[in-house]
């Protein structure tokens, strides 16, 4: 496997060309041609997902158009030995549908009919390559609707959305997507199709439902999913504070939760933040404050209004310098636009950001806050910091100009340590955004080996040959033994997978 | 591995003698000998656990004090190859903590303290000794409780609850077991500690929590356990509504949540249940009635004011022909009297019952009603419906008479035909009380070969040589071909392991 950084360092292409006639030639036993992507033209936006740093040019990609069609695809690439990644819309974040030079791109974004909405059983069944969106499009009309609500849910898919186990703005009342799921459809590597699941409440045996969520494609394809839907609440009502100090927000934000509000949403953002995304869709955020939360609450007409009441007393109480709750849904709308458009809005002020997602327990915001702004200082890099505060998943957004020598670096040296750091106070170094390519090496801090090598020997239990989305989301020991060497000349932390490949 | 149908077959204790012999002794190197039980005597009280109809003495019972004790136990058990299963407080009713004749009992019962409340993180961290209630009774002084609550949360310990992913009246609103659990600390099958998740919200890599949750004590020994705390809710009410017609009460629980509402507990009594439960502790049923519903709903005042008149309305609107809602505690905790002695109740009216434990889809609630009446006719065996309403989580109690001849047989036949129906809509064959050795043969019809080929791989990527509760939850290959054979003379379904063994 290789990886390079942007188009740096253009790959041969002609190494595999026979390989790639081969399986082209097989392929078209099942598919038609015009879904079998050979030449370097077809190939290329598929050459990286969310996280562009990575580029490979896959060996061929496949757009099979049902179950069938990507159980033969998968039996040949088994019978070849030809590894393969899957890819839904392609807006993950980690690179966890970073392709293979020598592998099969596998898309699955022609499976993208939405097969049945069940009202009486509050579920949706879809194939995978359905848009997040559409499902509560579809489901609309019986008054319900699909609750995790990742930012690019216009536009990825619930496919991706399962790989990953994406969460939302959202994930804090009604949980991650893995909360959300009844019963999955896979094609295991050997082209075999297995249910997962069931729409019960429970299923017996080992539960292979949570253990495919999230497992980045490393695992079986998913090809059919049923997701639970949930009523639409009747009304939704938004908060927003302003605080002088950064840390007392993180503290209203335990204190919100230890009173026992259990809020739709609970969002936070710092200065650099707010002024950012006021700038460009002048959301009326208080640009002199130090932060603000965002506390949605969602349900009947009563229940709304007795419990912003407790909302706004509880952010008062914490030492808000001001509370404002939107007057009507356009204000409320505004409040969330801000939000919304905090990633593109810091993508205005600095010509490149680095977006991390790590996620600790909710009472160590205010120390992981202030240890942010101290590594800003140390790696002389501006940070912004959008997130989900009520789960304690951080989005610290590192500002940093590519062009400039050796701050692409020093930025992934900052996000880092904010990784590490989310381990030492007990958190983890991935919220919602999956490992992918971008943080196996963290995996090596997050674990210890006998942790590691059960994972391997899940992964081996499933996909002996290692076919599936190879060197992904779980490093191997011998890759964790490198990391830590380099772990060890603390201070100078640098991501080995960047210079090796 | 060998079963006796009660103590109607004595077995030979003679035959492992020496190798118990040899246990001890290496035992004795790390525990003191009076957590070491050897005598017919002493070991006679861990023959069974809460499914008596199964019961073998185990080779050798060990109490450890602590994590390494384990650890000790589980290494020598790993170099001897002697099998373990693993016990909490034996109220399990699959038989999942059934023991082996030729393997070792490994209590937890001495692994009991609250090791850490901590209110900020909402969590309490325990030893899988812990009675399920000692959690709630230790977090009351902040206002924190522990959701899950089985019916035997008095005696049941949360090692057990994990074992099981247990469930309770509470778990519609509140989540099974695996929604409330942060992290496990495991021993491996080869004595080695192993932390699975963490505090956060989410944990990279395949989801291990999910995983070993429900596992039944097939893939490791779980050795501390830190578990989710919630805000006592400031107010509980509940509604009992009457209904003429078992199906109609059937659609009303449907109907209950497609309009959106979220009990905190959603329970139903057929008739005979009634009857049975108001003789016993007049908790002031109609006992007219063909089936009450019970729904409670907890939260803030006004928001509880205000939802139990939303569903005093949808019961009315559903044909109950009489909805009470409990005037003060006191009859709050009348009303739910009847529900929890509900067993016992039947006990009185039965020489013997068959608990069983399936799941179905809401929505089939009122088919599967009238399909379980027109069984009790064909096996010409009485029963009584209790159960998790909401959840679609039934719990028939068949009614029989173990003196008399060809009774159990009918009663087991009986109840496998229910949980053949369960799957036959699309349920599953347990809700919460697990496979253990009772359901085993209800696996094959529950899944197809390609999903227990996977289940065993996991099994043997923790535990290659099978020494973790061997012949548990998850049958072989082969036992579910014989099953299948006898499957196919359906009428005459028997359960072939209580003639096996």
């Amino acid at each position: 496997m290789r990886a390079a950084l942007c188009d740096n360092r253009p790959m041969p292409d002609t190494k595999h060309s026979s390989l790639r006639e081969h399986l082209a030639q097989r392929f078209a036993q099942h598919l038609a041609t015009a879904f079998i992507l050979t030449s370097e033209e077809e190939r290329r936006p598929y050459e990286c997902d969310g996280l562009p740093a990575y580029r490979h040019l896959p060996l061929i990609v496949v757009l099979p158009a049902d179950i069938e069609q990507v159980q033969a695809v998968m039996r040949i690439c088994h019978e070849e030995q030809v590894p393969v990644v899957a890819r839904g819309a392609g807006t993950g974040l980690s690179g966890g549908a970073l392709p293979l030079e020598d592998g099969v791109l596998l898309s699955l974004a022609r499976l993208n009919r939405i097969l049945d909405i069940d009202p009486d059983n509050l579920s949706a069944r879809v194939q995978p390559g359905v848009r997040n969106l559409a499902i509560s499009e579809a489901a609309r009309p019986f008054g319900l609707y699909y609750a995790p609500d990742p930012s690019s849910q216009i536009a990825c898919t619930i496919g991706g959305n399962v790989a990953e186990n994406a969460g939302g703005v959202h994930c804090l009342k009604y949980g991650l997507t893995v909360n959300n799921l009844l019963s999955l459809e896979v094609v295991t590597v050997e082209g075999e199709r297995l249910r997962i699941g069931g729409s019960g409440l429970d299923s017996p045996g080992f539960d292979l439902l949570a253990l495919m969520t999230g497992s980045e494609g490393m695992l079986g394809i998913v090809v059919e999913v049923v997701v639970k839907l949930l009523p639409i609440p009747s009304r939704a009502q938004v908060a927003m504070a302003a605080f002088d100090d950064v840390e007392q927000a993180g503290q209203a934000v335990a204190d919100i939760i230890a009173e026992g509000i259990l809020p739709a949403g609970l969002e936070m953002m710092d200065g650099p933040a707010i002024r950012a995304a006021e700038d460009f869709v002048h959301a009326g955020y208080p640009v002199d404050a130090a932060a603000i939360l965002l506390c949605e609450v969602d349900g009947d007409n009563e229940e709304v209004s007795e419990e912003i009441a407790r909302v706004r007393q509880r952010l008062l109480d914490s030492g808000a310098s001001e509370v404002r709750t939107a007057r009507d849904d356009a204000e409320r709308a505004r409040f969330w636009a801000g939000r919304k458009a905090a990633f593109p809005a810091v993508g205005r002020i600095s010509p490149d950001y680095y977006c991390m997602d790590g996620t600790i327990p909710r009472k160590h915001l205010p120390r992981v806050l202030r240890e942010i702004a101290a590594m800003s200082d140390q790696f002389g890099l501006r940070a912004a910091n959008v997130f989900h505060a009520g789960d304690g998943n951080l989005h610290p957004l590192i500002l940093y100009n590519g062009n400039a020598p050796g701050e692409l670096e020093r930025a992934e040296a900052f996000g880092g340590r904010i990784l590490e750091l989310c381990v030492e106070v007990g958190g983890t170094i991935t919220g919602e955004h999956g490992v992918g390519l971008e943080k196996i090496d963290q995996m090596c801090a997050q674990f210890p080996p006998e942790e590691l090598e059960t994972f391997h020997a899940i992964k081996a239990a499933f996909d002996p040959l290692g076919l599936l989305n190879p060197g992904k989301a779980i490093p191997t020991l011998n890759r964790c033994a490198e990391f830590g060497a380099m772990h060890i000349r603390a201070g100078d932390l640098r991501f080995p997978h960047l210079e090796r490949f």
